[in-house]
């Protein structure tokens, strides 16, 4: 009883592993969580530690990762490091028994997020890939309507994400800016598509595609379409899901009604007997733009992961969730290169 | 002497077939046109015939297309008539002597098409396709700066044409909407693409596609991408065009800044020497929106037609162009079947 | 018995008065409402008449309006002559028995106005200006908002007006312009403003105003302002109207979103104790776009008006609100003469 | 010689005094600024001092504003303190030989103004006011526009600055929201309008004006009208400025396309033997939006004050204009009370 009273006021002790250009984001949201607390902060290169030390409060900095995964006070890792490293030190803090949040994506290759997610399940560790977009005002508001039946079937998503871009030098546009995309469906349907293919150009000698366009087909007459582009003259951050009963625009680039929703459809008859080219007919309602609250995605974020680990029963972006999300663009690339044919998941 | 002077000052008799529902557009503009005279207009139906009589000034109405192909005075012969019946009629005007306007699609098979191309061609006879859109302002624009380099070298092309649409009850959502950007991507560069993908799903019982995506491969680097859909809440008829010096945005519904062009794009650095990485540098500039002229597109149509038949050089959306255009879907209709498996043309 | 059944199958006999500009819109639409049936046509100018034969079916056209008066089939007419001659041929059309409807502006002086308001009110006939925006969609949806309480108190209306617009050669652009405004705002509010006061600069050799701003104070806080302008490089027809419960947005250019109900306001706490400076705090609520039908104004007017003749009690745009409206341009113009000094009405 | 060498490189000694909402941001603009160097920040209230000691790097903080006056290696002092305290302040600094900055407004009544406008021609020092958006790219793109013709002769200024605003405990809609319109055509004419006249209303038991109109009469048919609201659904900051070449909308709240330069207007014929009807013709033409630098406005503000003190030609925002601006709403404040009157300032 004692104990079951103590367990919530004591905070979820988290070590920050790399800090880098997202690391400082994340010792300022897990130090501003009430349920957690920055325990270490860790990184190879001291010149970092110095550049955050003033967010860092209380937090031991230390230059090597075993301080953190030895302490007994960390319950919890967060790895922003490269990508490249990603499933090593997350593998690691999972041996030493500790819950994992990984900066996004989860891994470089498959094998390297199965491993992870399997180790995870067998040890009974929170396992989270840091997702921010789902977290947000818009994307957690959509995610109601689909769950609540008020859109109906969902028959298709189109996202258009495209800008005059930085050019990556070792992604193409696709790894860079399609992600953002795959985990917001897969956060909708908590599915694979059963197939994609996908086609990229381009236009510099790096020959890493600054034009590209994936599809994923999801089954039952539900396909997903994006657009990325590093050299559109225009900025765009343009979703449409359409439903069978209602629709809905997600425009990320307006602030003030940055989700329509359109009660708007075509009705199809059912009887037989009607001609075919009478089945279909027109229905217009009101557009409404509801409101939304205005809340830090990642500070979302790291409470979500904070309730994940204290036992909570809803859990996204979890470890099962990354790794469909990997699986998606390493399958694009090979579609890319068979000039766009369909490659099974 | 006497002659060359007479000829210019007669007009070139005009025979229309079909007073559907785009006949009596052709009618009115045929009429309008300086250099055109309606001689006869012909209808199976006496219903059409007297409803367009009124327009028709002293033209004859008549029922048997043979009166039109058989009477001197028809310089010219305009076929309105539903897709089915225009190989047919075509060629029956163009053995009888009669230069041909067909509208769009100009067949519905490409073996119709090719014969009417070779044909017109043995006869010495002008063939054309209305594809109206080439005639328009913007897309005119377009054409003009494209041509005179403004933009550079042509990236890609990306066109968005969906609404809440009319179903067709014998046609997908591709063969209603795309041969509108067919037409005009053709008009721009002169010459198929090699190879083209597309995906398509369908919502209703009837299997035709409400929600189409097509990816026209045109080698060099240069793609162009439709997305055509019946079943959007919003409306949308927005073309990017990226070029490597300038690129460009046509967004049809608005009236005022329909053409966009953004002096801005990407510097790509030639010297072996430099680092992958910083190979790409970016360069913004002013935004400016061409005063457009207001011209009917119909009407200039209809006076390229007539200028072609007095043997003008600049010859747009003839029978090439238009034999061009229905390759097209025909393809994309067979990658559907095929999953998105691309075609080479 | 027979004579209730009789009745309200026999249309209402209408004598149309102009054929100028306007004359063939009200042809048309009286002769398509099921309760009208045009009569008589009547213009001065055969040339006119000529024109607008084809659209007067079993009407008889003629050159002098006594024939219209003295025809006793003719229970209506419609003046759509040049203002200057609005009150005389209304005056003797009220006098022959027959109810009235004047195109807007009702007359070109408050005195005119006033003798045809007494006039029809003691025969006890139908008077009606043809103020068409009354019966446009999103203007009579704004007044059903208004008038259930939805908006709550309403705070003010700002409305531009504003275009490179057609420079007159005889009234400025507050004559111009303005009056849709002046009877949009009449017919929400059913009453004159208190008082007024209006500025404007002209900028040509006419010493017309082309840049002109009108306040109309309505007591208890209400104010309606309206900025219209012929030198306008844009062109935007853009309403605010703030409520005390909700505030509403109409824009007349936009065909989607016509009207967007603002579910956001300030609430004032009433306790006096608390502090000034934190009396008000802000509410934010969903942006609602209703769907609107799609009616032609126009063809409401000439149903409204024939529904007044038979005896319905709503009465929108009658003599008196006729007569209000042309009350603010004329004080407005005494206004700008005094240099912007309110003028009490 | 070695004099003039020497004074470019000794940077500008300057002192912040007041540390509240506005002189953080001065601290930080002074330190980057290469040209001037923070000696002393001051400010009663030893809390502020502590919040602010991490952006002060080497200056001494102090409690006393002597200290600052009486420090020889203080060359200019910035006044950020609360309104009703500028004016005694700024006249001690100059009294003590110091340059001057004061926040915006330069005073709470005309005299004081006056009085420091006086002094400091008296002493030789350079006094300005921070009015920040005359600093602004889209602001200083507008100035060189006009300034070089390219508008032609300015037929008027509209601006809309209206949102759902942050209500004042003290002050109304106007002077919190006015001044930013009132600097910038201050700015743009360098001149005061000759009268003005001002409506207002309040919608709460504070009497305070919510919704408010100001029209400024700078004579030569050029007038700048300006509404302000603290009432508003939606957020506006557009302001239009029609002129006899080119016409010009500034809207704040497009990132991209913040200014667009409208080469369209009306032309106006000067024979006298024309038609008064006829005296007006249309030019319609390009839109262009030219790009605009990236810069902080703040730091240009800084580094011009550091530019005026070294004798810079141009001068910005100096106390004379600061005066200028003071003057307007006090006017506007009786024009209210006198219901719209005119004022003659």
């Amino acid at each position: 009883m004692g104990d079951s009273k103590e367990k919530p006021t004591k905070p979820i002790g988290v070590a920050i592993v790399g800090c880098g250009y997202w690391g400082p984001n994340l010792i300022r949201n897990f130090s501003a969580c009430p349920m957690t607390n920055v325990v270490t902060v860790c990184d190879r290169d001291q010149t970092r530690l110095d550049r955050v030390a003033s967010l860092c409060g209380k937090a031991k900095l230390v230059g090597d990762v075993r301080e953190a995964f030895d302490n007994p006070d960390v319950d919890a890792v967060a790895v922003a490091t490269p990508v490249g490293t990603h499933a090593t030190l997350a593998l690691e803090a999972l041996e030493a028994g500790k819950h994992v949040l990984i900066e996004k994506p989860m891994a470089s290759a498959v094998d390297d997020a199965e491993r992870l997610v399997k180790r995870a399940r067998e040890l009974g560790l929170t396992l989270m890939v840091d997702h921010t977009f789902i977290y947000s005002p818009p994307v957690k508001k959509i995610k109601e309507l689909i769950d609540s039946g008020e859109l109906g079937d969902i028959y298709y998503v189109d996202s258009v994400r495209i800008n005059l871009g930085l050019f990556q030098s070792d992604i193409n546009v696709l790894w860079d800016l399609a992600p953002h995309d795959i985990s917001i469906v897969e956060h909708f349907f908590g599915r694979l598509p059963r197939s994609l293919s996908a086609t990229g150009v381009s236009h510099t000698a790096s020959d890493l595609e600054d034009v590209a366009y994936m599809n994923l087909d999801f089954g039952e007459s539900l396909v997903a379409t994006f657009h990325v582009n590093w050299l559109s003259p225009v900025k765009i951050r343009h979703t449409i899901i359409g439903g069978s009963q209602r629709s809905l625009v997600y425009n990320d680039l307006d602030p003030v009604e940055t989700i329509k929703i359109y009660d708007r459809g075509i009705e199809v008859e059912s009887t037989p007997e009607t001609r075919r080219g009478l089945l279909v007919s027109y229905r217009t309602g009101d557009i409404r733009s509801p409101n939304l609250p205005r809340e830090e995605p990642l500070q979302n974020m790291v409470t979500h992961f904070a309730e994940c680990i204290r036992g909570g029963k809803t859990r996204w972006t979890d470890g099962e969730a990354g790794l469909r999300v990997v699986r998606i663009p390493e399958a694009a690339q090979r579609s890319i290169k068979a000039q766009g044919g369909r490659i099974t998941l």
